[in-house]
């Protein structure tokens, strides 16, 4: 099969892989029909994490169930499925608990032998506990493609409001107006949020930001972003600053903006990140976050898409098909997408 | 009057100051009746951080009022009145968001032309925002003990168990032994967690551990505590940790045993901490806590004091006067008493 490797810095293209089988019993082969690029894959593409050279990429995926191991029962041949970005057995503790992203059996698309998103099809571990089944057919190309945000980006902009308690009546500040920071602005509306501050100077994504949400939106950066957001709170600070970057300037914009005795949500992958102790410590401001146990929020999430609540596949600006997938990531590198879609097959 | 002073590291001893008088509006005066000695005084005792020499001492007291400013009108001459460990005005936003630790207008004790709780008397600013008046009379000397303790320690404790925010049922460790983390077992099993694990290796904190509810005590430290938190949560770690001393190790150990998902509360003032952001993140474990907000604390604590639900009085176990004000610090800096108490006045 033909599937997306990396080959370098700056450098994906497709290549061939062996078409995947049923090696355990609790497996699933998927063909996929969408995959996209995440921010995340940028790391590594732009050299600034490592990443073995020949590998396949990509983590968010949906499509066709192809064939199951005969101790899979809950998903079947057949089935439209969403592939949460890290599988997980989903009878262990920790997703007993719903932090399936901390799965002891669970793992990571694209490395230890499994395929990567970005390819034709994807023999999937634990099926039953990982993949979660679309209900319905027909659906629209508009709702498959907030389908498959729920893969990642939108449970990951998810977790940074549920990672800071975002209530009803908050006022919440988005920093990255990324697609996962533009989906945490889905998600803070969701959980009921009344005043969203979106901090964004690019035209495209503070228009997404207004669709999704956001109330106010800031262009400021740094020390004129954290006064602007003091000033439009009264010198108070945000109920719930949402980090959607990963930076040290990022978390250092959410720790200054977040109100005494809140918690600041960070769900970028963090990169040269520190916290500084003394201003979290007296200002009784928290932290907390971590990778989003996407298989753990999937059900909820599904529900509000398939019903029209939320439209999170709107921040997909860009789309090709599996021969664009250098094109794809370079799109996004370049800042010229804020979220590429690769269609690799049909139904 | 007669007042502790800092002299230099390992050094305090008994001076005069001005007896203090009313001078803003908002003002009371307080005569001290029962005084104590913070962990968080041996810092600056022990030379690890400045404190200038000369000034007063103490930030935990508990007396009676003197005499009010004219725009006092909550707390009135007479009253047994409580003194969180920083004086708020009640009414800025954090502290009607129940962080009066925020305050806009507070500050601490000892600092500033503050008196310090450790003397005969104290110029309360803000004192209707401050002060906390204790219903009724003729309280044992056990019950005026407890309620001492709502002054830091046992909110202190209180916070650690909110910031971590401990559930009905939940397995809890709580790491440090000293009147701190003491008071966060109270909390903890007032909060209904099931199971509660100190670390202590000091028998006396053990017993007294177990009398509060502790249900477990491990000796353990460093790596061996974590295998055996561990062992006893079955791999899992717990639901929440309590840190009460403020070190790294203490931070570390409490990082290393919560289970991913859980928040972390500290409260340990900290020193030479650091925040590992990878072990933070990946394992989804939230750090939040800071100095407590006692004053909004204290309405609640005082009512199971007075119904004698908890006892928090107990980690008292050194007793002198003002004049033995040298042998409370030394006592609790040589680890011969969990916590004294200086009797400096009567009713």
């Amino acid at each position: 099969m033909k599937a997306a490797l990396f080959k370098g810095k700056g450098a994906i293209a497709l290549g061939e892989r062996p078409d995947p089988t049923i090696t355990e019993p609790t497996d699933a082969v998927v063909r996929v029909v969408l995959a996209c690029v995440c921010g995340s894959d940028l790391w590594f593409y732009r050299g600034q994490t490592d990443y073995p050279v020949g590998s396949p990429v990509g983590h968010e995926f949906l499509g066709v169930v192809e064939d199951v191991g005969e101790s899979v029962h809950i998903i079947a041949k057949g089935d439209l499925v969403i592939a949460p970005f890290f599988y997980s057995d989903g009878t262990c503790p920790h997703c007993r608990a719903g932090i399936t992203s901390a799965c002891v059996a669970g793992g990571v698309w694209g490395a230890n032998g499994i395929d990567g998103g970005q390819g034709e099809a994807v023999r999937v571990p634990l099926a039953d506990g990982t993949l979660v089944k679309v209900p319905g057919s027909g659906h629209s190309d508009e709702t498959l493609a907030s389908l498959l945000t729920l893969s990642d980006v939108m449970c990951t902009g998810h977790h940074a409001a549920v990672s800071a308690e975002v209530q009803q009546g908050d006022t919440v500040a988005v920093v990255g107006d990324g697609a996962v920071g533009l989906c945490a602005i889905i998600a803070a509306k969701r959980f009921g949020a009344q005043r969203i501050i979106a901090l964004s100077r690019n035209p495209v994504r503070q228009k997404l930001a207004r669709a999704f949400g956001a109330t106010d939106i800031l262009a400021e950066r740094g020390e004129e972003a954290n006064e602007a957001i003091l000033a439009l709170t009264d010198g108070v600070g945000v109920d719930a600053a949402l980090e959607c970057v990963g930076t040290n300037e990022s978390i250092q914009t959410a720790l200054a903006i977040a109100r005494p005795g809140s918690i600041v949500g960070y769900v970028g992958v963090p990169h040269g990140v520190e916290l500084p102790v003394p201003i979290l410590f007296y200002r009784n401001v928290g932290v907390h976050g971590g990778p989003a146990p996407a298989r753990a929020y999937l059900p909820e999430l599904l529900e509000d898409v398939l019903v029209g609540r939320i439209n999170p596949g709107r921040v997909f600006d860009f789309t090709t098909d599996l021969g664009g997938i250098a094109q794809a990531y370079a799109a996004m590198d370049e800042r010229r997408a804020i979220k590429s879609l690769v269609i690799v097959g049909t139904f």
